[in-house]
């Protein structure tokens, strides 16, 4: 297909340097970063599991999962409708439409798009700030992505409790300053926290992200790995 | 005082390498460890502050935050009487009776010794293993001191929130893997957590320990800290 006819307007096409996928994104709406690459890395998929991205954006992480596993189908659902266009059209460029569905959806209503207990695996990379911390000029598309105004943590997780399987596993990138409500949260639906990761910019600076996997109705022995370090002498 | 005279049976006397402080051991009992010292270089103290240490042991802690902090008074309270006893001749031989106090007492009865909300801070070094982890041979010293025989992380938890002034702060070491039911009792007895700090041995190892302090009634804002790595090349 040729790019003049996938890319409209703002948008940009970005190499994702991972057998030759490309993705579309526009600087008006969020742009994927680091979190999203370290989530795609961290998240175990195993061969023929159905995978569930809630929040997916441009349909980053289910590109990405979908060269790094062998997963079966990976569904992405977004509430911003020109988020799921912009993720469609990057789906049928690299050839994905037999492995990756997006599809245009509230996360406070997934019943009524899948049944309980259907998924393997669900990951995440939701917004990270509460609704009313900073300042938010308007219901715009990036502050949509970065504050809870259309869904918040417990949506999240209380949501992914009821379409993951039994032991099925749920994988989550966040901000280190919400760990209480993270942990409590999981807990309270039933998603043990069982391995956390934090990543932090070098040895001496504070974690900045954490990467959280979780199994549905799991035994409590949480293991925290040793820090990611990005830059590293 | 002689060290004839106050060291008895297989007791030995260590010296704590801060303002010639020693401190009475035996090895039949818990002896304590890298964590205790930790601990105790986390914890705030402020001038004149009112201290209590759940489960003083041999009264390590209240030992070293006399030396390293401006606070009036510490209590250690302590289940086992042969602990209490060689606490107290600590005390006594390194001149600290004006500032520290111990007591036998149970943590799951706070409420008879103490008033509620009447500390500034609270420590505590308490038992690591749920009851029933591991192999446990017998309620010997040892044992009580390293799993939930005699209370569990919910007993110091709720009896230190009832102890604690509003704003007062609560310094806790414990396992990593722990961290969930560390995080969602603390919440749930309102002492939110604000600080943690993990402890690993070398750059590439897993934590061993966390470092938390929180704050009673205290606002909903974690700040994970950088590790402290032990062995840093």
């Amino acid at each position: 297909m040729n790019t003049d006819t996938i890319v409209r307007g703002n948008e940009r096409f970005d190499d994702l340097n991972l057998n030759n996928l490309k993705i579309i994104q526009n600087s008006d709406f969020f742009c994927f970063g680091i979190d999203s690459v370290l989530l795609s890395n961290f998240a175990k998929v195993k061969k023929n599991e159905l995978v569930l991205d809630l929040g997916t954006g441009n349909g980053i992480i289910p590109i990405l999962l979908s060269a790094k596993t062998l997963g079966r189908m990976f569904i992405g659902i977004e509430i911003q409708k020109e988020c799921v266009d912009m993720a469609n059209r990057s789906v049928i460029y690299n050839n994905l439409t037999s492995r990756i569905k997006i599809m245009e959806g509230d996360i406070k209503d997934l019943s009524s798009h899948f049944d309980n207990m259907s998924f393997d695996v669900i990951t995440t990379n939701p917004p990270y700030m509460p609704n009313g911390d900073g300042i938010i000029c308007e219901y715009n598309a990036k502050s949509i992505a970065r504050h809870e105004l259309l869904c918040n943590l417990e949506d999240v997780i209380s949501g992914s409790s009821k379409l993951l399987k039994n032991n099925g596993r749920f994988y989550m990138v966040h901000r280190p300053h919400r760990l209480v409500d993270i942990l409590s949260l999981m807990r309270k639906y039933r998603i043990e926290p069982k391995l956390i990761k934090f990543v932090q910019a070098s040895l001496d600076k504070q974690p900045n992200m954490v990467l959280i996997e979780g199994v549905k109705n799991g035994g409590a022995w949480l293991t925290v790995s040793e820090p990611l370090i990005i830059y590293n002498d």
